[in-house]
């Protein structure tokens, strides 16, 4: 288990099969759910795989292509129709707003819930949301219309006091809080307790990327650098190169590439195209770059850790 | 079999569950496809079901609630994506152009082929179709924003020669025309056969007519007169009446008068509410009233004949 879980709802690429879905996936932590594209028949698949959307109150949108947001007028419906009442928001490039208006008006809809839609773009590495325990950046990738990759980082977390020396010094909060905060200790007697022999290290900071349709793009290295698990788009195989350069799209050996270079801990493919009913092949060739690779499956919930 | 048939892709109301999806349906007529409403996900549905759309060449759009139309740009764009090249007509009432338009010009795509939006709504019980076996009519339906029915009829046929009454006089095709536009035939001896005496009736005319979403609405009535199937929304129960009534809807029991005020051969019922997990309920209540009916089923092709 871990605080922080991904489920993929779809990880095809413009065309639906019998076998994948457009993009969309659902990022978890600790019960709050963030949408990343929403692709045609989003909603189906929420209720296929019975993912309720009671904590979803933030949806990212990385490009403006049919495949990543078609779902989300009807998505946006559906909430409308059971009674919404909380805002949600949607990152997303320019134009979209437009989109949803439009949709909007001709079936003389009006949400009974507040829908705001912030531009994406403004800057690289943009800051869309601090929480208290995480944050969420948007990152620029390399695509034939403008398109965002987005990460996820919880922030580092404190030093965890040994509990022998708690109960040894018979601490009071005020004393953990203290030590907590990496300060050292001085006992009854006067002794100094070094913080660094009274601690263990914090539990690790979990992190996910999320790379959506782009060409092989070393600029974004620096955003995703060493994250727990990269999600990357590899939409081809090695022998289709030249038609992902001219697309702007990515093979699975670009993924791997770019997750060996930014030292992440596991990779995810995705986004693979119709030709592929079974995408083994692409496996195969990423892990020979990067051994720690796997397929994404839809359906599948990935509970994102170090080990 | 028939030359006639229906297949229906989602026969559920304003949200999907897990057992039904929006409105929209395929008619066959000897190989020409027409779409009827296309809600989100029917693309997905067509895949599902294994239904090619090679000769579809025609979308009818009842109404701009967006569980008759959020598939479309779907659709759309999957076709563009397979490289047809061939005209699409829809007809659907004002205002889907703009959402067509504005959708693909936010993912920058001008489609490889010609779309054509025909806009319902100048004249009731407009000809839309006018082809050598059958014509297409839209009429007014009674609901929240301008909704249309669509009527599907296959012109009248002509009457069938007697077999044995060709054999016997050894007629040529000259006389097998004229006999068959109704004339009487005059054989060497100068006698007069009558036309009725040596032909047959011919065969039934098959017809087929959708009423999208409506309250009960007696003006369809001369529209849909007397048609094979007749496709009904039977949203809710007759217990219901009063929000049916507030929504612009039917109940089952609605659709049934209508279907038997119009003396139509078999009635469908269809637009159940998600509340309907088993729409049993509304089929025993249409049976009270009209017992030639059935309930429609997402996948099922229906063969449309008399009997």
């Amino acid at each position: 288990m871990s605080n922080l879980k991904l489920t993929i709802l779809g990880n095809g690429s413009a065309v639906p099969t019998s076998f994948s879905n457009p993009s969309s996936q659902l990022l978890n932590y600790k019960g709050k759910q963030f949408m990343i594209d929403c692709g045609e028949g989003t909603q189906m698949q929420m209720i296929k795989f019975k993912i309720k959307h009671r904590n979803l109150n933030y949806i990212f949108i990385s490009h403006l292509h049919g495949d990543h947001f078609y779902g989300l007028i009807g998505l946006l419906s559906t909430f409308h129709l059971y009674g919404r009442e909380k805002p949600l928001i949607i990152f997303a490039p320019e134009g979209l707003g437009n989109v949803i208006k439009t949709q909007l008006e001709v079936s003389k809809t009006v949400l009974k819930y507040d829908l705001q839609i912030k531009v994406l773009g403004n800057v690289n590495n943009e800051l869309l949301l601090d929480d208290e325990d995480f944050q969420i950046h948007a990152f620029e990738l390399k695509h034939s219309v403008p398109s965002w990759g987005f990460v996820f980082r919880e922030k580092l977390k404190q030093r965890k006091i040994k509990k022998e020396f708690i109960v040894d010094k018979e601490l009071n909060v005020e004393q953990i809080i203290s030590i907590k905060k990496g300060n050292d200790f001085i006992d009854n007697t006067g002794k100094i307790h070094s913080n660094s022999l009274i601690t263990n290290p914090p539990p690790e900071s979990l992190s996910y990327a999320y790379c959506s349709d782009t060409a092989y793009y070393e600029n974004i290295l620096e955003y995703i650098e060493g994250v727990t698990y990269l999600y990357h788009e590899a939409t081809f195989d090695k022998t289709m190169e030249k038609v992902a350069i001219e697309r702007k799209h990515s093979t699975a050996e670009h993924a791997a590439m770019i997750a060996k270079k930014a030292n992440v801990k596991k990779l995810l493919l995705g986004h693979f195209s119709a030709r592929f009913s079974n995408p083994g092949v692409l496996l195969e060739e990423a892990k020979e770059i990067f051994p720690n690779t796997i397929l994404s499956r839809e359906g599948q919930t990935y509970f994102i850790r170090e080990t």
